[in-house]
């Protein structure tokens, strides 16, 4: 399989890594939902090139994640925000966080602490089951071929051992 | 910065990245979670080359997200098995495939469906709050500092506009 070929494959994953399986991007995306809007904020915060940096920009705005929007006149400067379709993914973000935090994080805890405002309390995120509400596991899940698929070749069960 | 210092950024995002901010990890990963186990099953669903496959292979047992398990002897054969500390990916495998569902499938529907054993229905994966139990959304975030953190520079409010 090609690298470009990705985003046809009939695979959630592999199309939404099509769009931001590539580290400098979402670093990128973690950098907008901290609200980082303009490029030279980017760069600072990323130290990458000019150029690989505008490629991703340009890659997010191609794909609807992101949008242009002016903000000053003479001279015309822009600035990236997210679009519905990029605050999406916020959900994903929460997931690596939570990984990196209980994972590599050591012994000095984690770097950041996330309160959620509706409830006052800090938290990590829990995934659950939109049906009927419980936690999910690797072993609850049952994998299957669904409408947007030809062929059946590549479902097997979910979970693991 | 240099991709080689992610790991050690004050960042969970950034540290998670440096483990699976490769797109072939991603999608081997995607493929452990549909219990893929041996070199040649991987290989011949990715097409990839083997050198590259090996060599993820290799980092993601390092990382001590996969474990190689022999399953033959005479010759002996390995195979690889998530770790707990790689099942520990699936609410990121799950945010980025519902993301793919929502936004790359077009008109013909998610190519998979997944059931959650416990309650027996068709679900999505939803985020929620561990203390309140309610779903998170990007403008109920809030971030600041934890203690895995020297420096404070980075922390600003999340969300976004």
């Amino acid at each position: 399989m090609k690298w470009s070929e990705l985003a046809r494959e009939p695979c959630s994953i592999a199309r939404t890594i099509s769009v931001v399986g590539d580290r400098w991007t979402l670093l990128i995306l973690r950098d907008c939902f901290l609200r980082v809007r303009r490029f030279e904020d980017f760069q600072a915060r990323l130290g990458i090139t000019r150029p690989i940096l505008a490629d991703r920009l340009r890659k997010l705005v191609r794909e609807g994640v992101l949008e242009k929007v002016p903000y000053q006149e003479n001279p015309t400067r822009h600035e990236y925000r997210l679009t519905e379709r990029g605050r999406a993914f916020h959900p994903v973000m929460l997931a690596l966080v939570r990984w990196g935090d209980e994972h590599m994080a050591g012994g000095e805890g984690p770097p950041n602490l996330y309160r959620h405002r509706t409830c006052g309390h800090d938290f990590h995120p829990v995934t659950v089951c939109s049906a009927c509400g419980e936690p999910v596991s690797p072993r609850d899940v049952e994998v299957r071929s669904g409408p947007g698929r030809a062929d059946e070749t590549r479902t097997t069960a979910g979970g693991n051992s």
